[in-house]
C-alpha cells in the first residue's frame, strides 16, 4: 500500500482499512492493478466506487483515480447522437461488433442528465446490444444515475478515464435524452458523430438547434433495402448543407456518409474517416490542444458549479432569489438593485 | 425630492446634495422629468450617470432608472449583426432615417465587449451616419467603454432602458468587435437581423458558427447596380438554408430579403417583416415571455458573475487555479481533486 499511503490525497489507515472492509477486502490498490490489468469486473467495481456518493468511497475514488491518471488518454473517444428512432442502439453494436472483432477494446457509456430513475435508459440498451455486451473485448456501462447535469457529467468523464486506464482504445459516448447532453458529450470526446435518417428537410425541422455545427460527421443510417436510393440522395443534401456551415473542429471538413448497420455497410467508412480525423488533428496539434481545453473547462464549469450550489445552499437564498425575480418582472425593481441586495 | 427619498433604495439628504452639486445643480429627480419629456442632452447625462463607477454615482443612477422603470418596454429592440464589410453602418443610417421620417423616435446603440479604449468604436459610426444624427428623432449612442463582458451588457441595458423611457419607440443594437457581442446582443433584444453580402456560400464559410440560427431576419444587403441580380439569387439561397435550420423564435419562419441601402429600396418590407414578428409574437406571447426570460436570465448571470469574481479576488486564487491547472494537464491531478483542493 506504499504507493497510496505515499500519495498526497491518501488515505488515513484507518478509513483505508474501512474501505477494504466494505468492499471485501479489495483495495484501492488491488483495484487499481485489477483494472490495469483489463478485468471487467474490477472496472465496473471502480466505476461504481467513483459514482457513489458516500464521502469515504468519493475519497477512495479519487485515490483510484489518482493512480491510473498516467494510463489514461489512449484512446479515440466518440460522441454519438441521433434524432428520434436513428438506430443508436443499432448502430452502435454493428460498429462496436466491427471494431471488437478487429481486436479493438471498445467501451460504450451513456449521458443522461435528465435520467430521473438509478440505472439509467441505457439499462435497456445492454439488452438490446446483446451481442455486444457479450464480446470480450467490449465493455457496455448504462448511464449513471440522475443528479445535477454536472454531477452526471463528473461521473462519466471519470468513467471514461477509468475505462482507459483498462485498456480500452476506443470510447463510444451515447447522448440519451433530451436537454444539454449533446453539449455535455460534445466537451469530452474527439470526434462527434450525428445519426440522421433519410429526408433531411423534413427531419432537420425536429432537429435540436445547432447540433449540425457540432458534428465532425453525419451518419445516414438505414441505408438498406428500398431506403438506398434515397438515403444516398440524403447524404449528397447533408453534403451540401455541411458546405455552408461552420467546420465542428478546426481544418476538418465535416462530411456524411451513408451506414447500414443491418447489412453492416459503410461502418468501415466511418472507422476511416475517424481515422483519418485523428491523424488530422494530431498534425494540427488540435487533438491534444481540445483535450486540454475540455479538461480546463471542465475545471473551470466545476468551480463555478461549486460557487453557485454553495450559494444557492445558504437559508433563505432560493427564496430570496424567487422574490427579487418576482420584482424584476413586476417591474418595481432594476436588475443591478436586485443583485446589490441580494449581496448586502 | 419625495420620491426619491421615500424610495426604498433612497440616498441619504447629503449624498443627493452632493450629486446635485457635481451635476451641475440637476438632481435625480429633474434628470428623470427632463428624460421623460425627452430631452436628448438629459438622457444623454443619464447615460453617462449609469455608466459611471463611482459608488455615488451608481447609486444616483439606480434610482433614476427605479424612477424612469414603469415607463419602459415600449419600443421594438432590434439586434443587428453582420459579417464584416456587409456595411452596417449604412444600413443603420438608412433604416434609421426612414424611420426617424416617419414619426418614429429612433434610438442607435453599440454593444462591444471587446472595446479597449473609453468611447468605443461606435464613435467612429456617428460620424458616418452624420445624417441621423441630426435628426431630431435620433440619438446615437457610443458603445460603453471597456469592461467587463458583463458591466458592458449591464450598461447597455439600462441604456436601452433609460431611452424607451426617453419615448424611443425603435432601438437598434449594434454588434461591434469579435467575441460574444452576438450571444449578448441576441439576449436583449426582440428580433435579431443578420446583415450579409452576396455569395452564400462563401460568405457562410468565414461566419461565426450558430449565427444563422439566432436570426429572424437575414438582410442582403447591397442589391443594387450590378449586384442586383447577384443578390436576389442569394436571397434565394438563403431561404433554402433557413429552411432546413431551427427558427430562432418559436412560431416564426426566418426569411432573407434584398436591401439597398443606396437606392432606399426593400427598407420598408424589412420593417414591415419586423411589424409582422411583433404582432405573432404578441399573440402567441412569446413577446412578453422572451422578455422575461431574458430579464431573468440577465439577473442569473449577474448573480454567477458577482459569485465568480468575488471569488478570484480572494488572494491567492488566481495563481491556485493557475497552479491546479498546470497539475490537471501534466496529468498528476484529478478535476475532482483540483476542486476540491481549491475549496478545502
Amino acid at each position: 500500500m506504499a504507493g497510496i499511503a505515499s500519495s498526497h490525497d491518501g488515505m488515513s489507515a484507518a478509513r483505508r482499512k474501512r474501505f477494504v472492509k466494505k468492499e471485501r477486502f479489495v483495495s484501492v490498490e488491488e483495484l487499481t492493478e485489477k483494472i490495469l490489468r483489463g478485468s471487467r469486473l474490477h472496472l465496473a467495481k471502480g466505476i461504481t466506487l467513483l459514482e457513489s456518493i458516500t464521502s469515504q468511497d468519493k475519497e477512495a475514488g479519487q485515490q483510484l483515480l489518482l493512480n491510473v491518471l498516467p494510463k489514461t488518454g489512449n484512446s479515440i473517444r466518440i460522441g454519438i447522437t441521433g434524432v428520434p428512432g436513428a438506430g443508436k442502439s443499432t448502430f452502435i453494436e454493428a460498429f462496436g461488433l466491427m471494431l471488437a472483432n478487429a481486436g479493438h477494446k471498445v467501451a460504450v457509456l451513456a449521458i443522461d442528465p435528465s435520467s430521473t430513475v438509478t440505472g439509467g435508459s441505457i439499462l435497456g440498451d445492454k439488452t438490446r446490444m446483446e451481442e455486444l455486451a457479450r464480446h470480450p473485448n467490449a465493455f457496455i456501462r448504462p448511464s449513471p444515475s440522475a443528479g445535477t447535469l454536472g454531477g452526471v457529467h463528473k461521473k462519466s468523464r471519470e468513467t471514461m478515464l477509468l475505462c482507459e486506464a483498462a485498456g480500452y482504445d476506443v470510447i463510444l459516448i451515447e447522448t440519451v435524452g433530451v436537454g444539454q447532453s449533446e453539449t455535455v458529450v460534445r466537451g469530452m470526446v474527439d470526434y462527434f458523430m450525428l445519426l440522421v435518417l433519410t429526408g433531411a428537410g423534413d427531419e432537420l425541422q425536429g432537429m435540436k438547434k445547432g447540433i449540425m455545427e457540432l458534428a465532425d460527421g453525419i451518419v445516414v443510417h438505414k441505408a438498406d433495402g428500398d431506403n438506398l436510393r434515397l438515403a444516398k440522395k440524403t447524404v449528397k443534401e447533408y453534403r451540401q448543407l455541411l458546405h455552408f456551415l461552420q467546420p465542428a473542429s478546426p481544418g476538418w471538413t465535416s462530411t456524411a456518409l451513408p451506414v447500414s448497420s443491418l447489412q453492416q455497410t459503410g461502418l468501415d467508412e466511418v472507422w476511416k474517416t475517424i481515422l483519418t480525423f485523428k491523424e488530422t488533428m494530431e498534425r494540427t496539434g488540435h487533438w491534444e490542444g481540445r483535450r486540454q481545453s475540455q479538461t480546463k473547462d471542465w475545471f473551470r464549469s466545476m468551480i463555478n458549479d461549486r460557487l453557485i450550489d454553495a450559494f444557492f445552499a445558504e437559508p433563505g437564498k432560493k427564496e430570496a432569489v424567487a422574490e427579487l425575480e418576482k420584482g424584476l418582472l413586476e417591474g418595481t425593481l432594476t436588475v443591478t438593485h436586485a443583485v446589490d441586495r441580494l449581496f448586502n
